[in-house]
C-alpha cells in the first residue's frame, strides 16, 4: 500500500490493506519514527464536541514531529453553514462551501468530524453532509467521525482485538445500550461492519424496535461475505452473549423514530434494563472482553462493576486511537 | 527592511516596504524555511471570534519551525476588561493591564484581535481600544484585526491582485453589500487604504448614509497622493463598476447610525438589492474579479453564482493570509 | 534529586529540594535547553479558565522543545462526572475515571486544574476530588490548581522574592481582599506555606469570619517550624503592615459560610474597605513589595495605584510561572 489519498471509510480498503495498515501502527510503536513528519500540518475541524478524537490527533502528529490546529466552529470560530443555497441570514457566519477549501491551503491533511444531523435517516445514510465537505477538501482527508462512520474508533477496536488474541472467527456481540436519549448511528455502523471484515461471527443484540438500518446490515453482511465472517440479529441477550469473545456496548437511536424526540423517548423509557452489568455474561466465555467506543454515561448504559472490572478493555481501546491513527497519518503525508 | 518592531497598520510601511515584504513572502514559498523560526512562540490572543486568523498563523509559525499558544477570553480563559479605571465588579475577572504583559512575557511576539466596540465612531477611528492594548506589549505585536484595520487581510489581498496581474493602476471597486446587521468598518478602512497605496483607481460604491468617515477616505486619499493612485466614491453601482478589474464586496455599518440598532435596521431595510450578482458585472471588464475577506454571508451579501463561479478570488485570498503573515513573522522574528 | 514523579503540593518537597527546583529553573533561563524535551508531550486537562496556567505550560514545554495539547471540558470536549458510583443521566456524557487514563496514554505528562467544588469544606481541605483524579493518573502528574493548592504559584512567587532579594526571614503578610463572591482557598493556603516554608516571618491579615481553617494553618505552622520560620493572624491591618517587606493579596470565601452564597454576601458586605491602596502602606518598609497571583479585580481587591505603581511585582510573578514550570516539567520528564 502507497499514500492514501483519504481515509473516509474502512470499506474503501480491503481486508489486507486494513492488516498492512495494522502493521504500520505496530511498527510505529515499536520503532518510533520522531521526524516521520517533520513540517507536516494537520488540520482538525470539529463540528461536535471531542476527547479522544481531539487529543490523540494532536499528540499522533507530535509523536511523527509534525503539528496540528484546531478549529471549532460556535467556539471562538464562527458557526458554519453547511447547507447548498442557504440564505445565510441566521446565526451562521460563514459556509463550508468557504472554510473547508481555506483550511486546506493551511494544512497538509485535515479531518472533519461533523455528527448526523438525525432528522432525514436517508441524508443520513447517504453521508450527505460529511460528503458535501469531503468534496470541497483538496488536501488527503481524514473522517474523525460522520453520520454513520467512524473509522478511526473501528481500526482502534480491530488493533485492541488482535492485541488480545481475540480469534478473527470470535463471536463479536454489538449490543444497543440504553442512554438518556438518541445517539447517532456512527459507532454502531463502523462497528459491525469493521467485525464483520474482520472475519468474526457478529450479533446485533438490539431491542425491538432498534434493528439497525438496512444499508448497515447489508454493508457489513457484504464485508463478511468477503472475509468468511458473519452478521445475525437479535433482541434476546441469553442467546446473543452465549459463548461470546467480546461484548461491545452502544448506544443508539429507533431508525423508527428518526429526528423524532418525543417518540424516541416513548420508546426507550421501558429499556432502563439494557445497562450492561455482569449478570449479562453468565453464558458468555469466561474470559469475554467487554469493549465501548468512550464517552459512557456510567450507571446508565454500563454499569461500574463492568467498567471498572476484569473485562472492561475500554482504556485500551482509546489508547489505541493514537496508535493507529499514527499509522492512517503516516500513510497519507508520508506513504510506503 | 529589517527587523520590524511592530505589524500594526499598512500605513506604516512605504509602497516600497510593502513590495519588499510581499517579495519575502514569495521568497518563503519558493525556498521554504522550515527553521527559520525554531524556537520562536507567538501568542495568539482572540477577543473576538476567527476562522482563518486563527488556523493561518499558527499554520505560518509552524511552517517556519515556530509554535503558537492561543487565548480566547470567555472560551476557556477569564473575561477580560479593557477600559482604564474600571471597578470591575462585573463578569470580567482580568484586565488587559495584566493580561498583555503577562502573556507577552511568555512569547516572542503577540498577535491580537479586537473588534470595534460600535458604540462611539470617534473612539473607533482613534483605535482607543487596539491602542491602550498595544501600549501594553512589550514585545512584537501584531493587529490580528481591530477597530479600523485589517493589515493582514489588506497584505494577502494586495498579493492575490498581484499574482493575478491587476494592473498597477487598474480599477479597483470597494462595494458594500447587505448583512443582518452593521459590520465594523476594519476590513472596508484597510482595503480602500491598500489599494490606494498600491496605486490602484479606488471607487467606493455605497449607498447614500454608508460613506466611509472622513478619516478613513482621507487616509485613504493620502496613500493614493503618494502612489500615483486615485480614491473617489459614488452610490451609483454602474458608472462604479464600469470597465473594474476587481469587485472588492463587503458589509459595514453605517456611521450615521453608530451604535444605533434600531437606526441601522431601519437604514439597511430597504438595501437587500446590496447582494452581489453576476448582472452587476454587465459593464465591468470581462475578467473582473470578485473579492472578499470572509467570512461571507452566501446569497445575502453575496449571491452563490458569484462566490461558486469564475470571477470568485475567495479562496486564494484566504490562502493568502498565512502567506503573507508568514513574512510578517520572519520580519519580526528573524529580521532580514 | 532525580526524576520527581509528580508535582503536586511543595510540600512534598523539603525547603532543599524547593531551593534545587529554583536552582535548575534558574539554570534553564542562564543556559536554554531548547530540545530537553524534544518529542516529549504534555497533556493539559482544565475544569476551570486559566490564562496564565493555559499559556505558560505549552509556552514553557516549547522553549524545551516539546508540544502540549489541551482538553476543556465543556469548551469543545464533553462535560465530565467526577464523582464515583453516579447515575450519569444529567449533563455530563464523560467519566474522569475513563477520560484520565485515556488522556493520560497519549502524553508523557498530565497537567489538570480543579477548582475547589465548594460545598463541603471537609471534602475540599482533602483534595478529594484532586486526588480522585491523581489516582486515575498513571502518568507524571502536575497540580494546576486543586481545590487548596496551587504548587506552581507558590513555586513562582518564591523565585519571584529571591529575585527580589527579600530576605529569607523577611516579614510577610497575606492579606484578605474583597471580591464580589467568595473564590477558593487554593492560593492563600499555598501561598502561607510557601512563605512559611522559605523561612519568613508569615502573618494572615484577615476579617473576623475569615481565618484560614485549622488544616491549613496547621500545615503551614508545620513548614515554619522545619524552616525556622513563624506563621500568625491578625485581625489589625496596621499592625500586620508594620515592617512588612511583602504584602501578598487575596481573595477567598469565608470558611464559616462555605457553600453558603447568601451568608456570604451578607457577611462581606460591610468589607469593601479591603482593597489595597497605598495608605496600607504607612507602616511597611519603604521598598514593601506588593503580590498578587492574578486575575486581580481593579478597584475591588486593589486598587490602580497599587497595580500600576512601583511597589506592584504582579508581572514578574506571572513571568516566573513559566520559568518555574520548565524546571517541574524538565525534572519530570527529563529527570537530573
Amino acid at each position: 500500500m502507497n499514500v492514501i489519498r483519504n481515509f473516509l471509510d474502512l470499506a474503501d480498503l480491503s481486508r489486507d490493506e486494513v492488516v498492512d495498515l495494522l502493521a504500520l501502527a505496530q511498527s510505529l510503536q515499536s520503532r518510533p519514527e520522531p521526524t516521520a513528519l517533520a513540517g507536516k500540518i494537520l488540520g482538525l475541524l470539529f463540528l461536535n464536541p471531542s476527547l479522544r478524537t481531539l487529543a490523540s490527533f494532536q499528540a499522533g502528529m507530535q509523536r511523527l514531529g509534525g503539528t496540528a490546529f484546531v478549529v471549532t466552529p460556535g467556539q471562538g470560530t464562527w458557526q458554519v453553514e453547511t447547507r447548498d443555497g442557504a440564505v445565510m441570514n441566521g446565526g451562521a457566519a460563514e459556509h463550508v462551501r468557504e472554510a473547508i477549501p481555506v483550511l486546506a491551503s493551511y494544512c497538509d491533511a485535515l479531518g472533519i468530524r461533523s455528527f448526523a444531523e438525525g432528522k432525514d435517516l436517508a441524508a443520513d445514510l447517504a453521508e450527505e453532509q460529511f460528503m458535501r465537505m469531503a468534496n470541497l477538501c483538496p488536501k488527503p482527508l481524514v473522517n474523525l467521525e460522520s453520520a454513520v462512520n467512524h473509522p478511526c474508533q473501528a481500526l482502534a477496536d480491530w488493533r485492541t482485538m488482535d492485541e488480545l488474541a481475540v480469534p478473527r472467527t470470535g463471536k463479536f456481540v454489538l449490543s444497543w445500550v440504553s442512554h438518556p436519549r438518541a445517539l447517532p448511528l456512527a459507532v454502531p455502523a463502523a462497528t459491525v461492519h469493521m467485525a464483520a471484515q474482520r472475519g468474526m461471527d457478529v450479533v446485533v443484540l438490539r431491542p425491538e424496535g432498534y434493528a439497525l438500518p438496512d444499508a448497515i446490515m447489508h454493508k457489513a453482511r457484504a464485508a463478511a461475505a468477503a472475509s468468511g465472517g458473519n452478521v445475525s440479529e437479535t433482541a434476546d441477550r441469553e442467546s446473543a452473549l452465549r459463548d461470546a469473545h467480546v461484548v461491545y456496548a452502544k448506544e443508539w437511536g429507533s431508525p423508527l423514530h428518526y429526528g423524532d424526540a418525543d417518540g424516541e423517548a416513548k420508546a426507550r423509557a421501558p429499556l432502563g434494563g439494557w445497562c450492561v452489568r455482569e449478570s449479562w455474561f453468565q453464558h458468555a466465555r469466561a474470559d469475554c472482553h467487554f469493549m465501548h467506543c468512550l464517552p459512557v454515561r456510567r450507571n446508565v448504559a454500563v454499569a461500574d462493576e463492568i467498567l471498572d472490572g476484569p473485562r472492561s478493555r475500554v482504556i485500551r481501546e482509546a489508547a489505541n486511537r493514537m496508535v493507529v491513527q499514527m499509522a492512517v497519518l503516516h500513510r497519507l503525508l508520508k506513504g510506503n
